[in-house]
């Protein structure tokens, strides 16, 4: 069947965008400026660069004319460049150190937040638009940078009201993992492919557990709904290695005691039932004889040694930042040390089923993003946080907050002839530093209070004839009224006693506002 | 000759884009901080909608297969659907307020900010992606709500700093406007083009002053060049009814006195050299004549009186917000109210030649954007700030403020085996809410010293051997220092002077640089 011919256009998004509306937005303009607080005091400096960039700068060659959209937005300029919509913040990033590398301080820090773009297909909670918070260091080969980057990140979830434990920042090195490779046989161009496959095995432990990773490393992993994976096929000897360094006793799930260490904050360190606690220095030297014999292995172990000496020293323990062999983080440019920033506390969704955050963040050292422009080798790290997503692990946090009260005052209009008097009480209101409206519809009493209730307004204020005659106002405080409505049943009662509402001369209208907000104040919200 | 081949892409935007660097993204952060605050003090709520749209909800139909991209970047979905960027914040708000009509609050009041994109050639000033901060009243024909927008846009001004009168919000009216051409015998659609030459020709009046906007509504005007610009072709009794109404001496050149209206603040209206106060109601009253006997005139006449007796009432005189008969603003789609906000104070520019900022935003009422998806007339007016333009006017407006100072403290690296301890340093001042950072790169003293002046850093903390030695660290203030070098002259005086560098003992480390902090923050900055 058609449907009837229709000229006008339909109003919606296409698939994978989304609307924000006021309270996320809210959330999220608190949660982004909390975050450069943070990493305005690392010394980072804020850089924008545009939405658009030239497609080759991105590192997206010239697109087929067939798919000129696969992976990014692209479309042709006047002249017939290819353009391209970022898809992320790095790239960006290297075309801006590229072209301005003469004039900037070495190292070079910045943080940078907007929007990025995926031309993918949408599913759900995988948006085609989504805002990434980027802190990187450029210019410099030291690890320095690289602890500071983890610091931040710690330092971060906790000014986000995450507390000590309900986060990780997780931390390996890339290098350490070439290293078990070399060690177990697989180097080399002809196991590359190999090399990938063991590579997503470990990245499963947190969904497999070791069992699991060992039968990918091995033959292969049948799951239960029959579905039957093909693994790396890793004889035993090889497996031992790479078992051994990702659940040798030398690591997080041994929490070896560390007699020697001097750790600045003992209280820091993750500790386990018998009370031992986990150190990431002994965790590291433990696992040298994983890589014995390679030279990326003993390089990777010495950097690991150095990066949380520094870490260490500026008190930061395992509680916060940990070593964790079993990190490994997708992208093909890491070439150093790699870190996630986890969640670990577990919520209850809505489904009553227990929801685990996990990732809301990650990096590391990628050292050869500027070379393509310049040949020129630039050393750099850096660390992104997925905003949406850590702000729904925030949302969960402080389930108990409302938006109960946190609207303006709105100023009733009981007579449309009076409208000048109206705004000048929210005028009243605002010069005091209340957000305040007058309604500025047509709609009666009635339609005017279900206005406010909707706006979370804390208080109307109302002035009719009677009041007006008397130079008075009333003032009805929602909050309460929603209280006692809650256990009055009767509505004589309720008209007798007219909860939450009463009159103030004209003058001592803002005191009386004040007086509801301040009465609320430490209410939950 | 040609170039050799080079596979490297270069480092390059596209014209039309720009970088923001840390001093402006840091400035733009702060004015839309202070907006938002206005705005919300109004009641008025975020909204965030995406970057991308369906290219017929923007109102612009399927572009020609040729010329996909006239005036906005799109893109065609894998499903062959055209998608476009934004050109504007008020086609998603149209958009989404038809989407979401039932479950809105009405009046729905919403800000937004965020970038938009012209695909038009770029030029001096003339940006590709820009910014634009706006604020809607969805919902209700009262002009309330556009007296209201007047008010915020005023308010706005002064919270950014702009004082009372270097500033103004102009207001006029379509309305009054379609009065005067029908009273001029120009209404019906026989005469649609010349009522446009006749608004081009008002809108100049800033350009070409009252002679050069009557020669354009009579046979034309030859400018400087030579170049002559044809008229609208009006006869003499018409060009007095237009002038009439632009130029009498009921309108802002003749400030009347208003010896009736009681002025909630007389000091706020503007006056002339004989002391008489311009007064916006009794201009629009005897502005009445010259739309005599046109319903839509008189209708727009009653329109502005009932919006300026809300503005008056408010608190609000003509040196905030003015009645001005040849504001027109350009776009089609304005059906009531339009206003203008305008910076009127002058600065020197670079060249030596005064520089008159002009209008930083403007907007109107609008009523027929939702009804492009729905078929339902939904009424609305708005006000969009150009925030990059309002933005260069601050920066003029504070033009002695420079970064000096600004940026973290840096510790400096003397001894590479001692990062840690240079790093817990660095920690000590984060910790006590001082932005600081270690040196992360490999060079020397020299190169130290001006990296820490690039950052703009307030002083350095030193910790050589010597200092290590004594449990001590310097702390060199680079403020001080640059006023020292100033003023000596001679190498040897400075170096037995050694001027605003002392040491103290590491655990007052935070205190020193506190007190640094402190002596500079009644600099000029």
């Amino acid at each position: 069947m058609q449907k009837p011919r229709n000229d006008r256009p339909e109003a919606r998004l296409p698939k994978g965008f989304q609307d924000t509306g006021p309270a996320d937005a809210r959330a999220t303009a608190r949660m982004l400026a909390a975050i450069r607080e943070v990493y305005e005091s690392y010394g980072f400096e804020p850089l924008e660069t545009s939405a658009i960039e030239y497609t080759d700068a991105l590192g997206k060659f010239l697109p087929d004319q067939d798919r000129p959209n696969a992976g990014v937005f692209s479309f042709q300029d006047e002249d017939d460049q290819w353009l391209s919509l970022r898809y992320d913040l790095t790239a960006p990033l290297a075309r801006y150190v590229a072209e301005n590398y003469d004039r900037l301080p070495k190292p070079y820090r910045r943080y940078a937040t907007g929007p990025v773009w995926r031309n993918e297909k949408a599913g759900p909670g995988r948006f085609r638009q989504f805002t990434q918070f980027d802190a990187d260091t450029v210019g410099t080969e030291s690890v320095a940078a690289d602890a500071e980057i983890c610091m931040l990140a710690a330092d971060t979830m906790e000014r986000l009201g995450i507390a000590r434990g309900d986060y990780v920042i997780k931390v390996n090195n890339r290098k350490v993992l070439d290293g078990v490779m070399e060690a177990a046989g697989l180097s080399g161009d002809e196991n590359a492919a190999r090399r990938l496959i063991v590579l997503r095995a470990i990245d499963k432990f947190d969904k497999f557990g070791a069992e699991g990773v060992a039968a990918l490393l091995g033959s292969g992993r049948l799951d239960e709904s029959g579905d039957f994976t093909k693994g790396a096929g890793l004889d035993d000897k090889q497996i031992s290695i790479v078992s051994g360094f990702l659940f040798s006793e030398h690591n997080i799930r041994g929490y070896e005691v560390d007699a020697s260490a001097k750790h600045v904050v003992p209280d820091d360190e993750l500790r386990n039932e018998r009370g031992w606690f986990y150190s990431n220095l002994n965790t590291i030297t433990g696992l040298a004889q994983f890589v014995e014999g390679t030279e990326v292995g003993s390089a990777a172990i010495s950097e690991l040694e150095d990066m949380f000496k520094l870490i260490s020293a500026a008190g930061y323990g395992s509680k916060r930042i940990r070593f964790d062999p079993s990190v490994v983080r997708g992208l093909e440019y890491y070439t150093g040390p790699v870190f996630e920033a986890e969640l670990t506390f577990k919520v209850t969704g809505e489904d009553g089923q227990p929801v685990r955050f996990g990732s809301v963040g990650g990096g590391g050292r990628y050292d050869d993003l500027v070379a393509r422009f310049t040949g020129q080798r630039v050393p750099a790290t850096g660390f992104s946080i997925g905003v949406s997503r850590l702000l729904s692990a925030l949302k969960y946090l402080h389930k108990g907050d409302t938006a109960a009260g946190t609207g303006p005052v709105v100023v009733l209009v009981m007579d449309r002839t009076e409208l000048p008097r109206y705004q000048r009480l929210a005028q009243m209101l605002r010069q005091a530093g209340i957000a305040a409206e007058m309604y500025l519809g047509t709609s009666g009493m009635k339609a005017q209070m279900k206005y406010a209730d909707r706006r979370a307004a804390p208080c109307v204020v109302i002035q009719g004839g009677d009041e007006l005659a008397k130079g008075e106002v009333q003032v009805k405080d929602l909050i309460e009224g929603a209280k006692a409505a809650a256990t009055i049943k009767d509505a004589k009662e309720w008209r007798e006693g007219r909860p939450a509402q009463f009159s103030v001369p004209e003058a001592q209208l803002v005191e009386a506002v004040k007086g509801v907000l301040a009465r609320h104040a430490g209410d939950p919200q």
